[in-house]
């Protein structure tokens, strides 16, 4: 019998439709594949190919924009707004609208145009996150921006123009809806319990067990009771922090190798699969929210999703999130050895 | 300068992005194919294939589950939800569920595999529209349903498993989360100021004419002032009603009229495109809602729409849709003759 569950943050009802995870089509995503390494701008030596470097972690005495560096962030090319102009709304009749002002910037992960998040060493993830925050505070600074949007694609069919690894980061001048709504949800939680939802959640996951990926001493990965997507999982510090800005750099390695060990189980486990994340947070106009709690949503895009699931926003995911987080434990038990490389790859 | 619109009823804010329309990839979108005819189980003489026969338009004198019929309804066979079961609900913690209880049905549109419901004659169309209305209207009368999505899929990448025309019926136990909102946001527009927000928006968009795409004596075709996609393009009743069940028999011609023509200048003029398109309707335990406005909502997908984008609820739009109604309209004109046959086709 298929399951309708509601996720207790969002309101969102999914269907877990087990009978349908038989129909063979369901997993045929061929696994990522790499390309354009010919042209790749975002390889050492072509730095002239990007917009001038915003921020690098780089080898000392390198010069900017040319190679030395491990992590570098440009703008993007086509950015999707404009950092020069102000957010004057106009309206005409019931519409409104502002000029597209915001930040659009790519963060380059690795010189390495083969490799993954979930195949690097976790210190080399760590810069990673490092950059992350530097350009997540920054852009913080900037008055006219409400909130930024720290995202991964991974895979063509995830969205991902360029295969060498990156990451991309929007500051925004307004909330997007769906962070508006997660926020407005944990704030009426909070009303009501006197306690932050996210802190509760995991609280009971970790006291049930049947739905935790991978658990360390700060972070917990676990398939969401109500995942709308197969291997949907979300990665949450255990302590109460809204924003992601206010990760201590004590906090930036555990976070890495979680999120490391997190994506190394989904490439290994599930033959590399295209996928995207995103970092929810508070937004910057309130980043001491609370109510709220950081985490990263990651959508493994293994199944076709009809565009009316994100129409109509309901979802079938046909597989069981207890089992999906089993498969995932166990998968990445088996390949300990390469999850936890010897010779202090991990340190 | 790109700009960021916010659409009036959901308050989602959009990125129309005019400089990434150069990108060449943005519209690589192969036309839609035709296949697995060999073995499709929705042609004719194929009806054992699928599950009994639900209804059905027919030749007299032909049997249930035989050749003769026109349009013809079916159950999924890999359904998302099953007919059986009650609806109580059950607790976990902070967790909700619920059996899997629901209707998924197949509408077969018609009896050539190669065909299109913007390539039919109106009066099939018309035949299509008779099937929702009767399956539609059918499933309202089971207590345990809440609300019942109807939709289209277009195409492989559009989530079309099959390319025989069809379309769905899910009745649902529960309201799905954006309809939901919609529906919250209605109701709040008429309580601040007094009339149906979709009312105000036709009225407005009819005055300015710059985003419509076709307008009939009975429906108008619109793309909203914040499109999430290119072409995203809406076809509303321009008479207040709040569910599409109270379409009238007056209308169903009028109404497979404007659907088919809208579906006509997409096809022919985006080189047949996948899409979803959705019907937004009044719930089941409220269609006599003086504030909402049911309405069709198609969907192109002619970008690579990255997964980020439904998981924030953030979307970048590289077509501005004032241009992108005008292409469609003035594409629509020289096409005229395709549009409206002669021979009486179209009645």
């Amino acid at each position: 019998m298929p399951e309708l569950r509601t996720d207790p943050i969002s309101g969102r009802w999914v269907i877990i439709a087990t009978e349908r995870a038989a129909r063979p089509t369901d997993f045929s995503t061929p696994p990522v594949e790499v390309n354009d390494l010919e042209h790749c701008p975002f390889c050492p030596g072509r730095e002239g190919r990007t917009p001038p470097e915003i921020f690098a972690v780089r080898d000392p005495g390198t010069a900017r924009n040319t190679p030395g560096w491990h992590v570098r962030v440009v703008s993007n090319k086509f950015p999707a707004l404009r950092i020069e102009g102000d957010t004057a709304r106009s309206s005409v009749g019931m519409f409104t609208r502002m000029d597209g002002v915001g930040a659009h910037e790519v963060i380059i992960e690795t010189t390495d145009h083969h490799t993954h998040l979930g195949l690097m060493p976790s210190r080399e993830v760590a810069n990673v996150v490092r950059a992350y925050l530097q350009r997540y505070r920054d852009l913080d600074g900037d008055d006219r921006f409400e909130y930024a949007l720290l995202f991964r694609n991974h895979g063509r069919t995830a969205g991902a123009s360029l295969s060498h690894p990156h990451s991309q980061l929007i500051a925004l001048p307004v909330i997007p809806k769906r962070a508006a709504e997660e926020l407005e949800a944990a704030e009426r939680h909070f009303g009501r319990n006197g306690v932050c939802v996210f802190c509760r959640l995991i609280e009971q996951e970790l006291a049930a067990r049947d739905r935790i990926v991978f658990e360390s001493e700060r972070f917990v990965a676990l398939q969401p009771y109500a995942a709308r997507f197969p291997f949907e999982t979300w990665l949450l510090p255990k302590e109460h922090r809204a924003s992601f800005g206010a990760l201590g750099e004590g906090d930036v390695l555990p976070f890495a190798e979680a999120l490391r060990t997190t994506l190394h189980a989904l490439h290994s486990c599930l033959n590399n699969p295209p996928y995207n994340y995103i970092v929810h947070t508070a937004p910057y106009t309130d980043h001491a929210g609370h109510f709220y709690h950081w985490h990263l949503e990651i959508m493994p895009r293994l199944t076709q999703v009809a565009g009316f699931e994100w129409g109509s926003g309901f979802y079938i995911n046909p597989v069981v999130p207890e089992q999906g987080a089993r498969f995932l434990r166990e998968c990445a038990m088996k390949a300990g050895a390469e999850v936890l490389a010897p010779g202090g790859e991990n340190e």
